[in-house]
C-alpha cells in the first residue's frame, strides 16, 4: 500500500489529495496542516472583512471530517512538518497543540507549503496593529482589532492584489484609508498607463493613495515601546514624512515558503522557489511540489517565475497526484491570468507586460482599443480599455483590460487565443457571442485584432503618447474630434485640429513636409483619417487608443 | 477610376462601403438602399418595442449624410435595384419616390440584400394585424399599433431569435402572451434538453408557451374579410384548436433575398442563397455577395449552411471590399456563435449541436456540467449549464450554455478554443481570469474539460439521461445525494440511494452483477462515486450533469 504525505491542506495539496484519492482508493493518504483550518477560501479573505461575503463559515470549503468522510484523507491540523529525511523517506512532524514528534515515512511526498507574506525588518514591525493577510486566523485578527480598537484611519502598505483589496474592504467600511506603493503604480501585471486608471479610481473614492512612497519605521504614537498593546501608530514613510494611522495592513507581496524544502537540500529556482519540472517533480524523485511555493515556467518565454495564484495551484496539485500515482501528465505553464475587482471597475490581464518585455528586450509592437462592452444603444454598455501586446509578426505577447463590465471574458478570450498559438491577424476572425445586451457585432477582441493587424500590414501605422510628447519638429499632432468634445474632454498641447468629417474638404490647411500624428477620442476616426490622409499623399500615424490612453499616458 | 455599387446599406453593406473606402479615396462608392433608413441596428428593433432602448435614434447608427460626410459614400434611399446587366456591367435602378428608373454602371458591384421573415400563404396573411420585424418601419408600424389597438393578447409564431426577444418585449409591456413554436423546442441552435431550460423560464413568467403548435389559418374575429382594419383576429392552429388574439407577430425565420442575384443568373448554393467563394465572390467573378443573403461554409463540416447573423455579415463585408479592392482575403468560414437574452437567463452557442451531428452520423460525445458563474461562496454566483460536443479523439464539435451570468464568456471561450483546433483535453489546462466575484479556480470551462477528457480517457465513463430511461434489467440507477436532496428536489425512479459519503462503509448493499448508473445533482459527486466503486470493482458510469440535466431531458 502506497503511502503519500501532503504538507500543506490549502489549494494545491488539497487538490492534490482531492485527485490522489480519486485515482487511488488503496493509498493512504495523510495530510499536514500546520494551522487550524483546510480548503479555505484564501481568495475570498478580503471580501469577508469588507463584509461582500458576510458568513465567515461559507469560506471553509472543507473540514479535516468533511475530506475523510468523501476522500477517506488523513488530515491533521496544528501539525507542523519540520524535516524531511529524504534518503530515509520519512518526515519528522510536530504536533503544535501537544508538542509531540513523531516520525512519519511516506513512498511519495507533496510539498504545497505555500508563500509567506513579506514583513520586512522595519524598526517596529512586531508592533500589535500590524497586520498581514494569508490565512482564517489572520482575517480574524484583523476583524477583532477593527471591532475592539474602532479605528478610524488604516494604512495599507502595497497596491498589488491583496492590497488593493483590503483597500476597498476597509474603505467598504467607512474607515479612511491610506495605500502606499514603493513603485510608481499598483497592480504591477498591468502597464503604468493602464494602472493609471486604477489611481484615478482609487482618488476619486477619497483614499489617500501614495505612489513612489514606501514605509520606513513603525513607531507606537505614545511612544510607548512597539511590542506593549497600542493605541495608535506612528508610520515614518520613504519620503521622511509621518503618518500616524490606526492599523496597518502589510500587504507588499509573499515569498515562497521554502524553509522545510532547503533544509532537505531541494534545489531552489533562480527566483528562489522550490525547483520542479513539468510533471510537478523537485530535485528528490519522491518529492513533488505545487503551488505559491514552486517556479513555474513562463507561458511566453520559458523562464522560471514565481506566480502565486489559485488557478495554478489547483492545476499542479491534479497534475503531482496524476504523476505520483503512475500517470504522465505534464503542467503547461503558466500565462499569469489574473483578475482584481476595484470598486465598480475590473482589472485583467493574461502573458508579458510592457515593463516585461522591455526587461527581455524582445521587440514588441502595442495597440490600444476603448470599444463598449456591448451595443452602444443598449442600455448598460461601458468602455473596455483593453492594450495588446505583440510581437511584429503578430504573435500575442499579453493584454490588459480595464472596465466596468465584460473585462473578465476579453481577457479569457485572449488568454485562450495566446494559449492556442493565436495571432494578431486571427483575432479579426473570431466569433464572438452578439446580441445587444452581450457584445458588439464587432467586438472589443475583433477591433484590437484589427486595430493590430491594421498596424503590421502598414495600413495605419500606430504611434504612442511617448512619441507624441517628445515629438520632433517634423512631426505634428492632427486632432480630428469635434470641437464640443475638445472642449469637454480636453486637448493635447499645440495640436492642430480639423473635425474628420470636414477633413477631405481642408486638406490644403495640412503642411506636407510633417509627419502627422493623428488623434481622436480613441483611436477610431483617427484611423479612418489615417487611411484618407495617407491616400492623398500624406505621411501620417495613428495615435493608437486616441485622446483617452494619451490622457491615461501623461497621468501623473 | 473604380465605380462600386452596393445593393443593400445595412450590416454587410455598411460594413463594406466603409471599408472600400478606407482602402480607396479615388473610388467611386454608391450604395443602394431600397428603404428609408441605412446602417440602422436590426438587433436592436425587440429592445425599442419591449422599452429597454428608450431613444429611437439610438437604433439610427447613420444617416445618408453622415455616410456621405465620413466615407464620402452617396447614398441612394428608397431606391430598388430591379435588374442586373451582367455583361454590361449596370444596375437599373428604381427611384421609389419618384418611379423614375435609371441605368448606372459599376466596376464591381457588391450585394447584401439580406433576408426577408418568411410569410408562409395562410389563409389570411394579409390581415392588417399581421406582422413581421425586419427593419425600422416594421417596428414602428408595430408599435402604432400597440398604441392604437390597445392590444390585450398577443401571438408570436417562432420561438427563434425573434420570436423570443418579441415574446419578452410584449411580456415586459403587460401583454398577454401566446407563444407558437412548430417543433418540440425553441431555440434551435441548442439541443430540446437545453431548450427545455427555457420552454420552464417562459411557462414561469406566465407567457402561454404551445410546442408542436403551428398556424393554419387567420381570420378576423368579427367575420368580415382578413384585408379590412381589424379588431381582432382568430387563429387556428395546427391542433385544430381556435386562438383569438389582437395582434399577430410572425418571426418564423427568414429566407435569404435572392430575386435579384437568381434573375441575374448568379449561382445559387443548395440551401437557396446565393453562392460564393471564400473572398465573397458570386459566380460572376465582377459581382459580390454578402451578409444573410449568401451560403456561408461552416466551419466544423464544411458544409454550405444559411446563418443569418450580424457578426459574420459584418466581417464578410469587410472581406468582400477587400477584395474588390485588389487585396486577397477571406472568410474563416462560421461557427454560427450566437446568444439570446431570454429574462434574466441567457442561451448561446458555437459549432453543431446534438440534433446536427445525428443528422450527419458524426461518432459524437457529449459532457454536461452546471458549475457556478463565479466562486460560490462570493455573492451572486449562478449555476452556468453547460453541454460540450466532442468527437472520440477530443476534437471540439460545439458547445450550448444557459444561465444568468458568465454565459457569454464561456461560449466565447468554447468558440475560440473551437476555431483554434483545441480540444476537450486542452480545455482542462486553460488558465483564465480568477477573482471570487469573476470565476473559480477551476472554471466552468475547466471543468468541463475533466469530465469530457475522464470520459474519453475511460476513468469515468458518461452516461445520460436516455440510457437512464431505457435501462436494461442488468443496469441500476444509484443516487449518491444526501437524503434531504431527494426529497426537496426529487429523484429518478427506482434508483438506489447511499449518500457519497457513505459509500465506502456500504459497498456490501450494491449489486455485484449489475451496471450502476451513478446520479448526483449535478455529476460531481457521481465522478467521485465513480472513481471510488470502479475501484473495487463495481462496473458504473456517471449520469452526466447528474439529476439537473436527467430533469431537464425528461421534462415534457
Amino acid at each position: 500500500m502506497k503511502r503519500i504525505l501532503i504538507v500543506g491542506g490549502v489549494a494545491g495539496g488539497a487538490s492534490a489529495a482531492a485527485r490522489a484519492r480519486r485515482l487511488s482508493e488503496t493509498a493512504e493518504i495523510v495530510m499536514f496542516e500546520r494551522g487550524e483550518f483546510v480548503s479555505f477560501a484564501n481568495c475570498g479573505l478580503p471580501y469577508h472583512i469588507g463584509g461582500d461575503i458576510q458568513d465567515r463559515s461559507a469560506l471553509l470549503l472543507q473540514t479535516p471530517q468533511s475530506f475523510k468522510r468523501r476522500f477517506n484523507v488523513d488530515v491533521r491540523v496544528f501539525h507542523d512538518v519540520i524535516d524531511i529525511d529524504k534518503a530515509g523517506k520519512t518526515l519528522l512532524v510536530r504536533n503544535l497543540l501537544t508538542g509531540e514528534e513523531r516520525c512519519e515515512s511516506y513512498d511519495q511526498l507533496l510539498l504545497s507549503p505555500g508563500a509567506a507574506p513579506i514583513r520586512p525588518p522595519f524598526p517596529g514591525i512586531d508592533s500589535p496593529g500590524v497586520h498581514t493577510l494569508r490565512n482564517i486566523p489572520d482575517m480574524d485578527r484583523i476583524l477583532a482589532a477593527l471591532q475592539r480598537d474602532d479605528p478610524r484611519h488604516v494604512t495599507v502598505v502595497g497596491g498589488g492584489f491583496i492590497g488593493l483589496e483590503m483597500m476597498e474592504a476597509l474603505h467598504q467600511r467607512k474607515l479612511n484609508v491610506t495605500l502606499l506603493e514603493l513603485s510608481d503604480q499598483v497592480m504591477a501585471p498591468v502597464d503604468r498607463e493602464m494602472a493609471n486608471m486604477l489611481h484615478a479610481r482609487i482618488r476619486e473614492e477619497g483614499i489617500d493613495l501614495r505612489l513612489r512612497t514606501g514605509l520606513s519605521a513603525i513607531e507606537r504614537q505614545d511612544g510607548q515601546p512597539a511590542q506593549a498593546a497600542s493605541t495608535g501608530l506612528r508610520l515614518t514613510l520613504s519620503d521622511g514624512t509621518r503618518l500616524d494611522t490606526d492599523l496597518l495592513i502589510l500587504a507588499i507581496g509573499v515569498k515562497p515558503e521554502t524553509l522545510l524544502a532547503a533544509k532537505a537540500g531541494l534545489e531552489l529556482g533562480p527566483r528562489g522557489g522550490i525547483k520542479v519540472d513539468a510533471g510537478m517533480r523537485t530535485s528528490d524523485p519522491f518529492i513533488y511540489a505545487v503551488g505559491d511555493a514552486v517556479e513555474e515556467t513562463d507561458f511566453v518565454t520559458g523562464e522560471s517565475v514565481l506566480i502565486p495564484l489559485a488557478g495554478p495551484a489547483n492545476r499542479q496539485g491534479r497534475i503531482a497526484a496524476d504523476n505520483m500515482l503512475g500517470r504522465a501528465e505534464t503542467y503547461k505553464k503558466t500565462q499569469g491570468t489574473a483578475i482584481c475587482k476595484l470598486f465598480d471597475l475590473a482589472v485583467a490581464s493574461t502573458g508579458l507586460n510592457e515593463k516585461r518585455l522591455l526587461q527581455l528586450g524582445l521587440p514588441f509592437e502595442k495597440a490600444y482599443v476603448h470599444p463598449g462592452s456591448h451595443a452602444g444603444y443598449y442600455p448598460g454598455a461601458h468602455p473596455v480599455s483593453l492594450k495588446l501586446l505583440f510581437a511584429p509578426d503578430g504573435k500575442i505577447y499579453g493584454a490588459q483590460a480595464i472596465g466596468k463590465d465584460g473585462v473578465d471574458k476579453r481577457i479569457d478570450v485572449l488568454a485562450v487565443a495566446q494559449r492556442a498559438g493565436l495571432s494578431v491577424f486571427d483575432l479579426q476572425d473570431l466569433e464572438l457571442t452578439y446580441a445587444p445586451p452581450f457584445g458588439s457585432a464587432k467586438d472589443v477582441i475583433n477591433m484590437a485584432g484589427f486595430v493590430a493587424s491594421n498596424h503590421l500590414k502598414g495600413d495605419t501605422l500606430l504611434c504612442h503618447a511617448a512619441e507624441v510628447q517628445a515629438r520632433h519638429p517634423h512631426q505634428k499632432v492632427l486632432d480630428v474630434r469635434n470641437g464640443p468634445e475638445l472642449d469637454k474632454l480636453g486637448r493635447i498641447p499645440d495640436a492642430l485640429h480639423i473635425p474628420l468629417d470636414e477633413l477631405r474638404g481642408r486638406l490644403d490647411e495640412l503642411p506636407r513636409d510633417k509627419e502627422l500624428l493623428i488623434s481622436c477620442q480613441v483611436g477610431l476616426r483617427g484611423h479612418v483619417a489615417c487611411r484618407l490622409l495617407s491616400q492623398h499623399g500624406f505621411k501620417v500615424k495613428n495615435l493608437s487608443g486616441g485622446f483617452k490612453t494619451w490622457q491615461m499616458a501623461v497621468m501623473e
